[in-house]
């Protein structure tokens, strides 16, 4: 392995992560909270690791595959480890493990909480909790990639490490300026959502932070009534609209804007995922139909639960625990599938779900034409053998993974719905569960050991599980 | 597809289904009870259906994988819709969907019961619902493979799509005597079960009948109490025992008996399986020794509800309902992974979960060294990339399946567990589930449709997913 190239890269995401916590700590100070000295302390001591890590510069440059998952990783870790000291040194959060879970949460999108009372926090660190949503959604790889000259070849491991979806799609060449151009995107759209916000008479602190966590699919609130606190079908509807739009691959946006308006709109992943998300709104309407008592009222609720489910963001208006089981069925099968590849939400992604189904529709073809070649298509393009394969083995970790995690879980000897449904929020980067993680619930009563591994969880969802698997397996490390 | 040989052959097993019936109307007979009529008149029913069936002689003898398929899930529709008569014309099950769900979950081992008290259905009736057990634990197609003289080719396919696992293994060529073997070990091991279980003071019938769920780890027992109504720490011994010699590949006892001992105990999937059974005895032991108080006590109940998860037998000497969150997870999980592949058992299988496993690893292999060729191999041998591909898609339908099917179980409206288990619990072939369909209660209260669904589940469960599939693609009949 390259350990002079891994650190060096570390040292500069510290150095940018330090960048990112000037706006934090600027909030705090514009609104006189005496956190604003745990930013200061938090920035000095990040700097100081980040300069110390790229003192010296690598002769070697050469960034393979396996440094790209490492440096994905461990970059991920570290920025969370670094990210959660302004919370514990302010004291709002004072255990570190909390602090590290919450700041997970936050960079993963995930949006699980421990807080029990999230209004007390200052509003610098409120800011800074949603500002993770919204690094984490496009990644601060791809962000330092955007912003630093790095070489083609260091890069494209890096983007590919932590982008999620099985294809990077069109994007692949040139990787600076893909970068730049998918966070012009994010930008615009997010300062797009900010407007409609401020437009329904949301406070402007409320809007930007409620944008850094739907754009992120994160879903971190600053009421611990979430969403429901506005009371607003406008502002619902607001959300519910970016959630979607959120949750659609960004190279449908690229084609629009680069003029493929045409191919754009034909994606297929994006008529799967169009056709999922109507489906399940369509059937929950009806069959919430006698609790709500009108269609309006229920295709409220039932649209806005169905795109914080699909996007994994987590936010809620309304305790779904209380919904017909039906409806909870559809809601937990969405929070699976997840969002499309290449967007900013997690879960399986609509891709993959498209590329599995297709793989067994071929093996039926198969057995019925023993002797035929049949090729699964996406896109209008062949898929690769070998992309087929991966995800396959994907779907095989993913489950083992989950096996294992609700295995250790268990030992908090909660119920089982808590320990299964914690572990699936966690690791789809939802937020809430059901039972007692349920959208009215949290996680700080399990254990210090138990929210370790639901972070690592987290962190395997969101960098769908090679990066981190990786930095268990001893060959990566001595490897020369 | 080859109609005349289809229907030639299911012909055969509508009488070799006839002459099954001949045992419990013996039995109805002996104890003087009046459903003895219901059994007469269904096998003359039965053999009107299959000798019209089997009247013309197909020309076209070639049996090809696709005629295997549907011959295969043809044949277990076929007799459970059959199998479920003598319940309805005695009139001790009178809904004929009630009797076809019990006879599905008795062929297909799972075990599930619609009925809410079992102990007032004639004896003649409680064997036969037993004796289904013990028929679709081996097969009743690979029975036929055994008795009739077919060509070789015909066999092969029917063989392997009844056999449950990824890998048919050494049996392969010569396939009636393979047949032949396979059905003299599993007749040995359950005289030699009846007779340990006779030594105990069991009843000569009840003997018989628990022999007959035990063996083909159905778990339809002759008490409401299940095996707990025994109250025997000997007999819970026998049956532990046996459940676990029937999860384990028959090609083992074959091996051994054609004196390959090493090479039989050597066999990897054994061992895996064999670690994992005692890891979860000896957790759960000492995980639910508070309940207990004493090892010994706490082992009984353990290995005997750890053997029962695994094998997929479903019997019950406690209501593990009320046990601690972390032995209950590991019960479930155990319930998914199942027993071994070429035994009588559900679930994934060992085998399977093994090729998983390892395919996972050689991905992390390959991202280490994208130059090098990195193999699979089990039991010493390269598993060839066509059977990990078939290993993949496989759990990707399942994962679907399950998925779909739960959808259509939540429309009941029962809670989460319940509705998840319950598909859970009949797709793997278990019996119970969790909830309202726990060790203590029943399916009763399901609506048709969902018994309809289930019993489908049961049977894509048993026979491994594409034969039950193929029925529904339109190729399959349309193909000359």
């Amino acid at each position: 392995m390259n350990y002079r190239i891994v650190v060096s890269t570390l040292g500069k995401v510290l150095k940018i992560e330090a960048a990112l916590m000037l706006l934090p700590l600027t909030v705090a100070l514009i609104y006189g909270e005496r956190s604003w000295s745990a930013f200061a302390v938090t920035i000095l001591l990040v700097l100081i690791a980040g300069f110390s890590a790229d003192l010296k510069k690598p002769e070697d440059r050469l960034v393979r595959e396996i440094e790209g998952f490492v440096i994905v990783g461990c970059a991920w870790i570290l920025m969370s480890a670094f990210g959660a000291l302004p919370f514990v040194i302010s004291r709002q959060i004072p255990s570190y493990i909390d602090a590290f879970f919450e700041v997970v949460s936050g960079f993963t999108t995930t949006g699980s909480s421990i807080l029990r009372d999230v209004e007390v926090l200052d509003n610098g660190l409120l800011f800074w909790r949603s500002f993770t949503n919204w690094i984490g959604g496009m990644g601060v790889l791809v962000f330092m990639i955007a912003v630093l000259p790095l070489s083609e070849g260091r890069s494209i491991h890096i983007m590919r490490a932590e982008s999620p979806g099985p294809i990077v799609g069109k994007l692949v060449a040139k990787m600076r300026s893909n970068a730049m151009i998918l966070y012009g995107i994010y930008v615009s759209l997010s300062v797009l959502m900010t407007i409609f916000l401020l437009a329904g008479g949301m406070p402007l602190f409320d809007s930007i932070v409620n944008t850094f966590a739907t754009a992120g699919t994160g879903g971190f609130a600053i009421k611990n009534q979430s969403i429901a606190a506005y009371n607003s079908a406008y502002l619902e509807g607001v959300i519910t609209v970016f959630m979607l739009i959120f949750s659609i691959n960004f190279n449908v946006y690229y084609l629009i804007i680069t003029g493929h308006f045409i191919q754009g709109i034909k994606s297929e992943e994006l008529r799967w995922f169009l056709g999922i998300v109507s489906t399940a709104v369509i059937s929950i309407t009806i069959c919430n139909l006698p609790i709500y008592g009108t269609v309006l009222h229920s295709f409220r609720y039932a649209s806005f639960q169905v795109l914080t489910a699909v996007s994994t963001t987590g936010f809620s208006t309304d305790d779904f625990n209380l919904w017909p089981t039906f409806s909870k069925c559809v809601l937990v099968i969405l929070m699976f599938l997840g969002a499309s590849a290449g967007s900013t939400g997690g879960g399986i992604k609509t891709a993959r779900i498209i590329i599995m189904f297709k793989a067994v529709g071929r093996e039926i073809r198969r057995l019925l034409h023993p002797r035929s070649v049949s090729v699964v298509k996406l896109e209008g393009k062949t898929v690769d053998q070998a992309v087929i394969h991966g995800t396959s083995v994907y779907l095989i970790a993913y489950m083992g993974i989950l096996t294992l995690s609700i295995l250790i879980i268990s030992i908090n000897g909660f119920d089982l719905v808590t320990t299964i449904t914690s572990v699936i929020a966690c690791f789809n980067n939802i937020g809430p569960g059901l039972g007692m993680v349920g959208p009215t619930g949290n996680f700080a009563d399990f254990s210090d050991f138990s929210k370790l591994v639901l972070s690592l969880d987290m962190l395997i969802g969101r960098l769908e599980i090679f990066p981190i698997l990786m930095l268990f397996s001893p060959a990566v490390w001595y490897r020369k």
